[in-house]
């Protein structure tokens, strides 16, 4: 199960394609692509922390969602049109200040579903602070 | 299972307590808040919106993440702190443009999760757009 | 989306293809199948209780699994081969002795899916033991 | 994050407290047991196969229930009870006929609640059959 785009050309792709999740800066970031996973760095802005400095549930949803995509993406290539049928996401501890990496692996790329497991916590930290799995449906004729 | 806030109540809570998410103005308003049920109003802002004019996939997961919160502080009352501990969602179908309702229903409301069934479509569509259930962590000593 | 088969075609249809189910007697019966929604009961034996004489969360889970398999099988008909993609089950209270009844609903019937929405309460009891989601993947030339 | 119980220790306690699930013969076994991880091996009966000889989604379900719960329990010992609040699972092959390996480790194990991840594969398998999250309240006060 080998990338078929490089980190650039998929970041490239999601600027074109979903400028709305830049209207507040670069905060998503693909860290690196390698064969059957994907990282996603996540500088959270203010709209996405909660009391305390910690980072929203539904940030982290967003992260999850898009950080599969890109697993996906970086796996079929740009003209698949993929979305998400179901995600399942478990918050586990709040998050500390700084940055967030979303680790997702696919756990099947099959012809009409992929199923991604999606691991999220502080940079350089061991212990989650969440944990999802997202389908996608994807398209039988690619 | 009886409210104990009202709309107003829980709106004035919310705006203080979750100054970001009213960032873009007041996309999101409580409808109704009767036994067990409450329902919220999206109103989705350019960042919401995906190519198509459909509300995005995130912006449903907060909607639902939201709406569920205000079904149980409406019922437990705004001492209380409570936190998403899971959230799963099917998204059904894309969304026409306009507004979005979140109807969360109290599935249970224990000493310590409560469980929360949203659904979500178009105003006045009987067809849902996404199907979420989400449990709360909720104070024991309340 | 009215039903194609009725309750005794369905029930004929379970018992020549999975025989296994009912090893141990007509444990699982189709209570009613009306446009949208089924309902299934199920009676527990020795296998399925814990103790207090409470059903067990497999039992409910392979319950919610088979009653959503029936809502679909019964508005897509026999000839349809619909597997199981993904469960999410919410155990809400601990059952009390008796018979459970599980009622599911259709909320998408699609080309390549169906999502069911599945509750699962004790005979006559309004407040629900568990509460699950379950997606099938349907074949799309049927 | 230790064991504080052995193989040894957990199936007997298996044994004792959950006569039902032995019924058909010894078809479930701890496999290891190690910091934050342990694995179960299955091995179909009858009543667990489908037609072409592959195993059941519910006997999957239950098996990843059983696993996740055994993970906790020999991390916090045969003390306390543990029930399952939610699990979700993405079915994501047809298993194979042969034995069926259950590998769940611990994402977090906290106060009230412990979130378990579940892989299910073929004994020798790469390619998981399924995977699963599962939530488990536990007592507080141990």
């Amino acid at each position: 199960m080998q990338p078929v785009m490089s980190v650039a050309e998929v970041e490239a792709f999601l600027v074109r394609e979903f400028p709305q999740i830049y209207l507040d800066g670069p905060l998503y970031r693909v860290e690196s692509l390698a064969p059957g996973v994907a990282a996603m760095r996540f500088t959270a802005s203010e709209r996405h922390l909660r009391p305390g400095g910690t980072v929203s549930g539904p940030a982290m949803m967003a992260l999850a969602d898009l950080a599969a995509y890109v697993v996906i993406l970086g796996h079929i290539g740009p003209v698949a049109l993929a979305v998400t049928t179901n995600l399942n996401i478990n918050f586990l501890r709040k998050p500390a200040p700084g940055d967030l990496i979303a680790t997702c692996r696919l756990l099947k790329l099959g012809k009409r579903l992929a199923v991604v497991d999606c691991a999220i916590a502080g940079e350089g930290e061991a212990a989650l602070v969440a944990h999802a799995t997202a389908t996608y449906s994807v398209p039988p004729e690619r």
